[in-house]
C-alpha cells in the first residue's frame, strides 16, 4: 500500500504519479485528499514539506511512502515505481533513455508553469502578468512548436508507437499528461504546433484507452485541470 | 572511454558529469573543448542538437555517449555514472533518494539561471533587466537561505557528513558544484545564506580534497565561471 501526498485541489506534479499508480492497478491511499479529520488534507502535505524542523523531508511536494521509504521529486517517484511495476524495461540503457524523456517533459512542465509565473511563486499571476504576457509569446511561438516536433522525433526515432523500447512505459503515460495540460493550458498553442505530431496524438489516443487509464479518467479520483494548478488556462497567454 | 559533449565556454550543466568523471578516475573526452578540425567545437554540440532533423537526439546539452548508448539530461547522465562507478549505493532506496537530492539540487540550478533570465533564454540578460532583478530580490531574501536550510537538515538527518549512506557520493559532488556556483553568482546573498550551514561548508571543503577532485581543480580542464554561464556574477541581482 502505496501513500501518495499531494495538493489535494489540483492536478499538478501528483498527477503523473497517479497515473503509474491507477495504470498498474496498485493500491495507493491519496494522502491530503482525506477528511482533514482522517490525517488528510494541505496539514499533511505540510507535516511532510515543514516537519519538526523546516526542510526536514523533501523540498516540495509530491511525496510518496513506500512502507518506511519516503521519497520526493516527481521524476524519482515514476522512475521508482515504473521499475518495480514493469512500466520501463529491465535494462539499464533502456532505463536511462526513460528517465532522459521524463526528465525533459519535467522540463516542459516548469516552463509552462512559469508562463504564468515567471517572477515568483510567492506572488499571484495578476502581479507579474507583464512578465507573464512576454515569457508566455515566446513559449507558445517557439518553445511549443520545438517541443512538438522534438517528442515527435524521438518517437519516429523509436518506431512511431512508444517513447522507450517496445511496449508502453511510464514515459508515455507522462506525455499524455503533458499533452493533455498544453491542450487545456493553450487550446490554440497547443492546436497549432501539435498539428505536425501525429504520433504523438496517436500516443495520447492509445494512453488514454489503456484500462486502467480509461477507468481512472472517468473517476473522481482524476481530477480536472483548474486555475490552481500548474496548467492554467489565461486566454490573453496563448496564441493570438 | 566516455564522450562528454557540452558547450565548450562554461561550467554549466556539464560541470557535474566531469566532477564525476574526474573523481573515479574514468577515461574520457571533453568532444567539444576539442579543435574544430578534431571534430570538436559548438558543431560538435549542434549535430547531435540538431540532428539531420531537428530534435534528432536530446533537447539540449549535455551529452554522454558511453560506446552505442547516447543520453542527455544532467541527472540522468550523473545517476547513470554513478551507478556504474560506485559512486552511490547499490541499494535501490538509498538510490531514490540520491537522485531526489541531484534533482532538488538541478531545481537550484535552474532557478538561479532564471534569476538573469526570467523571460527567455532567447534574449539577452539586459533585455529582461527589470524581470530578472525582481526575481532576483525574491531569489536572494527567500528562496537561497530556504535552499540552504534544506540541504542542511538534509544532511543532519544522515547523520552530517554524506547525503546519502555512509560514503560519498555523486550528490555531494554536485553539492560542491552547487554551493561553488552560487558563492560566485551571489558573494553577499551566498555568505548570508551559508552562514547557518556549517556541515554544508564542511562538505564542500571534503569534497574540494579528494584526490581525483583536488587534482581537477588546478588542472586546465577545469573551467572557470564566467558570465557565459548558469552562475553569473551581476552584482545588482545580490543581496545590498
Amino acid at each position: 500500500m502505496y501513500r501518495l501526498v499531494y495538493w489535494p485541489q489540483l492536478p499538478g506534479r501528483g498527477e503523473f504519479v497517479r497515473l503509474i499508480l491507477e495504470d498498474v492497478g496498485a493500491e495507493y491511499v491519496d494522502v491530503a485528499r482525506l477528511p482533514r479529520d482522517e490525517g488528510g488534507g494541505v496539514p499533511a502535505i505540510l507535516a511532510l514539506r515543514d516537519g519538526e524542523r523546516p526542510g526536514q523531508f523533501g523540498f516540495a511536494p509530491p511525496y510518496l511512502h513506500d512502507g518506511d521509504l519516503l521519497i520526493a521529486q516527481m521524476p524519482n517517484i515514476c522512475q521508482y515505481l515504473a521499475r518495480r511495476h514493469g512500466l520501463v524495461p529491465d535494462d539499464a540503457a533502456l532505463q536511462a533513455i526513460a528517465n532522459q524523456h521524463l526528465l525533459t517533459l519535467a522540463d516542459v512542465l516548469a516552463e509552462t508553469h512559469d508562463t504564468h509565473h515567471p517572477i515568483s511563486v510567492a506572488s499571484h499571476y495578476e502581479d507579474q502578468v507583464d512578465a507573464a504576457m512576454e515569457k508566455s509569446r515566446w513559449f507558445v511561438s517557439e518553445r511549443l512548436p520545438r517541443w512538438m516536433r522534438y517528442f515527435e522525433e524521438q518517437l519516429t526515432r523509436n518506431g512511431g508507437q512508444f517513447f522507450v523500447g517496445v511496449q508502453t512505459s511510464y514515459v508515455d503515460l507522462a506525455a499524455f499528461q503533458i499533452l493533455a495540460g498544453l491542450e487545456y493550458a493553450f487550446p490554440r498553442g497547443f492546436a497549432a504546433a501539435v498539428a505536425g505530431a501525429p504520433q504523438l496524438q496517436a500516443l495520447r489516443v492509445r494512453v488514454g484507452e489503456r484500462d486502467g487509464i480509461a477507468a481512472y479518467l472517468t473517476s473522481p479520483r482524476r481530477l480536472p485541470f483548474n486555475q490552481h494548478g500548474i496548467f492554467r488556462q489565461y486566454p490573453e497567454l496563448d496564441l493570438a
